[in-house]
């Protein structure tokens, strides 16, 4: 195999559109461009496993150390972050993102502070490494421990804004992790600039080189070498639009935490507080219209939906958001536009809102359970009854009773920060923070006992 | 969709061979003999599907009523099952299969005793469902509660013997899910006959029909048309050989919980109680040879190798194992064969052991890592820092100090009876009891809260 030392790999350190996988293959002098990228990811994909041994291995206040040493370091370093993220911006402009893409993707000193807050709050996180999950000692004296360990290497990959290649690191590293960073190449000059400040820190902290690594090209076929490896990589992690998360499904040979569409409901039960209803479902699709979390869909009881549709309709359209009812919400709402089929299931991640009459809590949650996404799903109601019913039967990973759709995220429920939101069952479901990077094992100890039968 | 009423779908209660899927195809009056194959599938995923929804709202008693009730009916029925026993052993003669298999598939009175013990265990066990297994209230008073849910439906693919049938059944249903069980040909009339029993009771207890169903064809085309039905099927978990595990991992569209190989080691270290490692790895080597927990490979302290390598030389001759050494163990083992690289990596699933001479504990885990399959592995130490090296460095499932092999196993473990030993890192890993066949969701409750940022 080939091996390029870190500094060989011909990166592209200036500030240019992106990094031109054709002229990186014809900087390299070997025969084969696809051998040299087959390469290169096989040596960031081994160096993260060799790493991953000795941070399986690290106690608490080495990670925490190393932590706090990155957050306060990309502070005191923030003037080159911001250059990096000028070259970011003006390809961005170039090429004519929109104005709300280049505001994800600005980074100022007030966002590098928020991002050196949440390492410092990851650091204050406890160690999930190393606890006891359950322990019991059996009938016949052997003492049975399972004990939570790190996953491994996880491979991320990811659209987002460039704030997400911090907490990533952040997160694996605390947990026990070694992390492969695979970002959106709008960021590339971000994210490089962050994940050189992380791993200047990490020789004074005893964290082994390979911990955190960027891959260092935009080739899409570099995501394709690493999704092959699952002899090296113990877990993919895409977190982007459909298109993403559903290429790396179909290509990875590991297994893959997922996130798919977010088709969020509020219902507004009969028993309702009818302010508090206003606020929630307002919150709920407009304090963030693009975000897996927004609602979707609005469930209207039809003892309340005479009083309440009018009214909501009011506050939706001050927010310029379309309407789209079944024939009971069009006889209330004059503007509304009549709901196809399509329409329950549709995640619009925009100002459009669907909305439906039901009969019972019976008929939303049949509604919910039918047309959601099993993601985040809400109850606005003053009965217990109906309270209960419908977080009982509501299959979401999360379900909300009078409160926003919006709180499904890590660190609104508590688990700081988050490396994605599953649509998964298996393994994680929700929003997933340290627990969701780690497994566990069993150690049995016993004074040379047999088994008999 | 055609819709077979569960009595019309040609079933054969003949003892027969196997049921023919081309004769099966004659009889069906539809012009295209997969449509009828298709939609039998489905039909039986639907009512999987319809009997989830009920179950994961079961109440703890209505469960262990039934299983306690279907122990009981088994044990009043076994002369059923015997008969059916007894055809699957006839066919089984005809056709050749070896002494140990058939004794594997025998059932009798005992057997059948055991099988209703291991029920009522299960309804013993604590119910996972509706545990909490995490709250907080935050910091802005929203009350967050992380619940356990069942998965859902679990396709249930195995070869196993016949006895596994009536342990999944009563591992999904307490853990709240139903089950598509889809048995070995060789044992059909006998899981047929099993489960048969086991409906019989669904009614009186209140547990939906649909929550325990036995795939009543042999056509290899079923498991394919199940391992597409994501929509309906949450998880699929082969039990069996690696051809079987390879091809359900390789066709389904959902998460599979997955066993491979089990490469299990024991390590004599240089401070081991001589006598003890005899006993350990004897046992853990011989008390069944073709299970997963079975030691394939044994690895020697050269300190103690002249001592030691004679002494297990003469106790394994005496059970007929062979051995495959390295070069020291051929000089002190006089009729050793010599090991080659992938001797290192076999499971034999019989009599026959490879042995290494290592250098130091390191040597051991290194070697362990290296070409073990992460499943159980011993050391036999006095040390109490070899064995603190051990358990932490050894990255299996289940790491054993002083203790066999063997005892990896969900009811050695305390965790009751297992559907399989997973061999992945997530989910699930080890044995897996209830709690595998569960997942989690957040319930949060608020009065009005809605997000600021």
């Amino acid at each position: 195999m080939i091996i390029f030392p870190k500094a060989q790999y011909p990166l592209n350190r200036g500030c240019v559109d992106s990094i031109d996988p054709e002229k990186l293959r014809m900087q390299q002098s070997h025969p084969s461009p696809s051998v040299n990228l087959a390469a290169y990811c096989q040596q960031t994909a081994d160096l993260a496993r060799d790493a991953s041994t000795d941070l399986a291995q690290l106690p608490s206040p080495a990670k925490n150390q190393w932590l706090v040493a990155s957050a306060q370091h990309l502070l005191r370093h923030s003037e080159k972050i911001i250059v990096a993220n000028n070259c970011d911006l003006d390809h961005a402009r170039n090429i004519g993102l929109s104005p709300a893409t280049l505001d994800r993707l600005r980074l100022d000193t007030h966002r590098i502070q928020i991002i050196a807050d949440a390492m410092l709050a990851i650091a204050r996180l406890d160690d999930p490494i190393g606890q006891i999950i359950h322990s019991s000692v059996r009938p016949n004296g052997l003492k049975v421990e399972q004990v939570r360990v790190p996953l491994g290497v996880i491979f991320f990959i990811y659209e987002s804004r460039p704030n997400v290649t911090a907490d990533a690191a952040a997160l694996c590293v605390k947990s026990g992790n070694a992390v492969i960073l695979r970002g959106g190449k709008e960021a590339l000059h971000s994210s490089r600039a962050i994940v050189d400040l992380l791993t200047e820190q990490v020789n004074a902290c005893g964290i082994p080189a390979g911990a955190v690594q960027l891959v260092q090209t935009t080739d899409r076929e570099a995501v394709g070498h690493f999704l092959r490896m699952s002899h090296c990589i113990d877990v993919a992690i895409p977190r982007g639009g459909r298109g993403l998360v559903e290429r790396v499904c179909s290509e990875a040979r590991m297994p893959v935490i997922k996130h798919f569409d977010g088709n969020c409901h509020v219902y507004v039960d009969a028993h309702a507080d009818l302010e508090m209803a206003e606020r929630i479902v307002i919150n709920s699709k407009t304090q963030r219209m693009g975000v897996c979390n927004a609602c979707e869909s609005l469930l209207v009881h039809e003892q309340i939906a005479p009083l309440f549709l009018p009214r909501i309709a009011l506050l939706l359209a001050e927010q310029q958001v379309e309407i789209r009812g079944d024939a009971t919400v069009c006889r209330w709402i004059m503007n509304a536009q009549s709901a196809n089929e399509d329409d329950w299931s549709t995640e619009y991640l925009g100002p459009i809102i669907s909305i439906r009459v039901v009969g019972s809590p019976a008929e939303a949650i049949q509604h919910i359970n039918r047309f959601g996404s099993h993601h985040t799903d809400a109850v606005v109601t003053d009965s217990l009854q109906v309270a209960t019913e419908f977080t009982r039967q509501v299959d979401s990973a999360a379900v909300m009773v009078n409160a926003s759709t919006r709180f499904n995220d890590g660190g609104e429920l508590g688990l700081g920060a988050e490396i994605g939101i599953s649509t998964d069952k298996l393994h994680a479901r929700g929003p997933c923070g340290l627990q969701a990077l780690t497994s566990y094992k069993y150690l049995v100890h016993g004074s040379g006992h047999i088994r008999q039968s």
